[in-house]
């Protein structure tokens, strides 16, 4: 076997004996990552946890970098895995930050790097090769996809109504919290969530009688979605419950008992 | 086939050669005056937006008209057509505008004209008639009706009760907030939905321990339309599985109505 | 037909020729009461409309006690009327109203009066004895009652638990808004229902973690008895479906149940 | 029967006469002290009050110890009882109350017993003992188990990236409110919950179009898991009544599709 195919299964987790080591490395490294964005967040703390933390920075997208060219170096087609999904979130997850880091000379310091920072988060987004567990949530999704999009533009065009409606009764009485339709949209989607965080709302009498038919009238369209998809997944664990009981064939299933004559 | 003919089919959606265009370009003006209804709101834009957007609702206001003064003239019936779901629809979207800009000789400026904004929003009405896509819901809907009905008015009298008796425990101590049982409504409303604002809220015991055993109680009530809304949802969308299985005659059918000999 | 037996038929709905007019008339007067102790709270009216509802306050109390005696007359056991849950119902409808009107010897100034404005909403109750559109509901909640109960409970031991929980976190940094375990108590309602209004909120590192931790895990107890309540109204529409559906012979019922033979 | 199997009979709600009249000492004990940790956050209460709670303190850490002692004493593994579930939690509910007592030579004053008081709430834990009515809940929670500890694991990883974003866009323009991760974790949990306190809500564009992609993406992972609970629990209920009814010969059992043959 050849460096490169020795490479390749440690990369996939299939290597007869670093097995899935590697990528539980990978893993790790994204997660030290995550807690380490948190942590820089953090003030007051002494200045070494900062440097550890900007010198981690370095080191994680050094070992993206490193993945992302041998990736395509084992690879047979290159440019096929290049233009794939987990190629372009490989791609994301260290190029804006290596860019940023080489232009400024320094890991987390200047004013281009505050910027670069929301990029790092997409790093986040390389956690989705590892999440076996999500498989059920996506059957469950596959199963109700259709009606979640109706009803996910179904919302999106109650909120733009609803804020145009509420900007026309509500403008006049209160011209800042209720500067535009976006002021408006804003105050629709934290009243249709039920939020209410309580920073905008509406104070003459045709505001609230709008925003009281509007909640009862809309707060279905926007719940919807949730009952659906939570009623497929339990569908699913019914479906699955049944397929292993009548696989033992002496067990009568509690839900087709069959009795034939 | 004559001119007029041609134009119904138009219209329609239905001519050999147009097709579908024409309901596309009337969807289109839709859209774009809903759009042009938010970027007014806006503040700041240069006066030339505004100019725009004046004249483009002069222009939608007009092809508005035209549409309805055309479907009038190619209808065989155009009594029904003007009394009809539709035809009010279409003729309300156009209207008040034009009677506004007629009246006041300009598109957007003027006080008249504030008030015929809100009847600008009725325009928005005429998606419905290309909301093929909102079927399903129609079906759902028709299912639970009769329970959602029941539990709106449950809902309008359970608002109604527990304003009367929070404004008799909360007027002494809160006289502006709980001003009379509208604002109670409102503080109802907002309460039972549990948006909670916070701009309106009980500060005296009993007021507070009467507004816990409401949430309890009445959040059961509230709550309950959407739920079934939801479980209506599922059930159709079981049953379409259900026919498409049973139309491929060898597979077994997972709820199978069975007939004994 | 002695003048009696008509005027027990008239007050059951039951009169050969009155009919139901009789019961129309008795609720018409509840929800016109409902209606003025509504208008009574509004300001600014002119003096007429509230003289108007005073009178009328007389009147509905006058009525009512007329009813109650009439009730008392025409019933074979008397106490067995007095004693039951629609007897206590049309007394407590009117009594404390009338001792309050005989003692001030007004309708409705006087201090006194005031205290017994709380006693009139109980006139509202009597609206039962004609809600048989109710009937669904009480079914449905007789088939969850048991866990409904039980869920009620652990509702109420977890909102002590969690004030008590809270005041040891938050007294210390806020001694007026978590006085005692009243507020925490309050606080915990409002947090748990996710109504939120923003009077009060933890502010410590440790209040603010029990107080997600609390959510995720005690919004479900306190959600799941509205989901028991919808999924027992969709099972009863599925069964009345069903029977609707059996009662024709020739068409197969959904889901069936067979008896093989 | 010696002295020793009668008290391991009477602690265990098996003795023939005493029954579980020990028992319910025991139950009364808890709920006695939890209502005094209420009490003792009232202020203004005559200083007797205070007194008799602080001798019920101590009377009650007694009788909890004095319990556990016996316990240990009739078992015939005492180490076995002392390291199970129930041990450890008839341990800790009188231990460190026990240690303060002792400590501070009086009950309820003092800056080291403030601290325990936190302790004190574990006697709660008691409960469970005497919780057979949750029984039901036990095995809808068996049912769903693995799905919600999948969702909650989600609900905590979509917090943290929630806060790590939601830093990034409003900490320039809001560092107070927004100071660290933590503050955006707790802003994220209030919101997601749709609590909104309205203590920390985002003020800029971006922050917000992201609170409201947020809400209408993450609202469906965190109400999933009530959802299956809450069918889980009538599954339950629905299996149950198909047992009371098969048991009845018969009976046709409501869901059995079956195949005639």
């Amino acid at each position: 076997m050849t460096f490169r195919t020795n490479l390749r299964l440690a990369l996939d987790g299939q290597h007869p004996r670093l097995g899935g080591s590697v990528e539980f490395a990978l893993l790790a490294l994204i997660v030290v990552s995550a807690i380490g964005m948190g942590v820089e967040t953090l003030t007051g703390l002494p200045p070494g946890i900062y440097a550890f933390f900007g010198a981690l920075e370095v080191f994680v997208v050094t070992a993206f970098a490193l993945e992302y060219g041998l990736r395509l170096w084992v690879s047979d087609q290159p440019l096929r895995y290049a233009r794939s999904f987990y190629g372009i979130i490989d791609l994301v997850s260290f190029l804006p930050t290596l860019v940023g880091i080489l232009l400024t000379g320094s890991a987390l310091d200047g004013r281009a790097m505050r910027t670069l920072r929301l990029f790092r988060l997409l790093r986040l987004l390389k956690v989705v090769r590892y999440a076996n567990a999500a498989e059920r949530l996506g059957e469950a999704w596959r199963l109700v996809r259709e009606e979640v999009i109706v009803f996910g533009l179904a919302a999106l065009i109650v909120l733009y109504v609803c804020a145009l409606i509420i900007y026309q009764f509500e403008n006049e009485a209160q011209p800042e919290a209720f500067s535009s339709v976006f002021s408006a949209m804003w105050w629709a989607a934290v009243t249709l969530t039920t939020v209410g965080y309580g920073d905008i709302y509406p104070i003459t009498a045709m505001g609230r009688i709008f925003t009281v038919v509007m909640l009862f009238v809309a707060l279905g369209i926007i719940a919807i979605p949730t009952g659906l998809v939570a009623s497929a997944m339990s569908e699913l664990r019914r479906r699955k419950t049944a397929n292993d009981r009548t696989s033992s064939p002496h067990e009568i299933n509690p839900e087709p008992p069959t009795r034939a004559s």
